[in-house]
């Protein structure tokens, strides 16, 4: 997990491919949404692309802007944003104008992020071990 | 989930929080494990501390070491913690010599972490939108 921290490591990352994953594309969307620093914002970009994490495209719309597209690699990021965005509303509170992650094919909440063991039982911190190979 | 970064976002943050939920107590083992320069270390537990994370107490040995226990708070930061390290496992590799987290009670592999819908159905991160409250 050392290596994913270098990756994902800073506050702004997570943030930015929270963003991105959730419909947010241009430049000037994800600095208006995040109210980040024009400059952190383009180095963010720049390492998120290098590392294959987003992709650039230009705008489908025919506009000089670009677009920034998840990759299978920042859409499988989706539940460890999801998993950090449920301990925030769960230990540092929430507001009713948050907005909901839902299910786009029946519109509900999704469930929450739980460890579960195989036969599906779910798992607490004290339920889990780190097992050193042999 | 801003703020949720602020509190964990610092790349050694959650991999603090990760070896003390593993079983990583004491300063001394902290720093072999992690190779984390003193200093930073000190800090970053020092603001676990303050954020209610972990907790930190004389160890149970009777000796002059300080023990780091994490909270309930801390706790509920294992699916995220799990979720970091299964995109880390697929995305930038792993080895045979990675630590396995296993069930306590069978010591079987852990299920993937996944997004469910509230019917049980996994999601991917196509299958997810975000609504803005009405």
């Amino acid at each position: 997990m050392g290596r994913t921290m270098e990756v994902v490591g800073d506050s702004w990352t997570l943030l930015i491919v929270r963003d991105v994953l959730l419909g947010h594309r241009r430049f000037g969307e994800l600095e208006r949404t995040l109210g980040i620093p024009k400059n952190t914002l383009t180095s963010r970009l720049k390492t998120l692309v290098e590392s294959g994490i987003l992709e650039a495209r230009p705008a489908g719309d025919g506009s000089a802007f670009l677009e920034y597209e998840p990759t299978q690699k920042g859409r499988a990021l989706m539940p460890a944003i999801l998993a950090l965005r449920q301990w925030g509303r769960d230990y540092l509170g929430h507001s009713d104008s948050d907005p909901a992650v839902v299910d786009a094919k029946d519109g509900k909440p999704i469930a929450r992020i739980e460890v579960h063991a195989q036969d599906g039982r779910v798992l607490g911190a004290d339920d889990v071990r780190l097992v050193q190979p042999a």
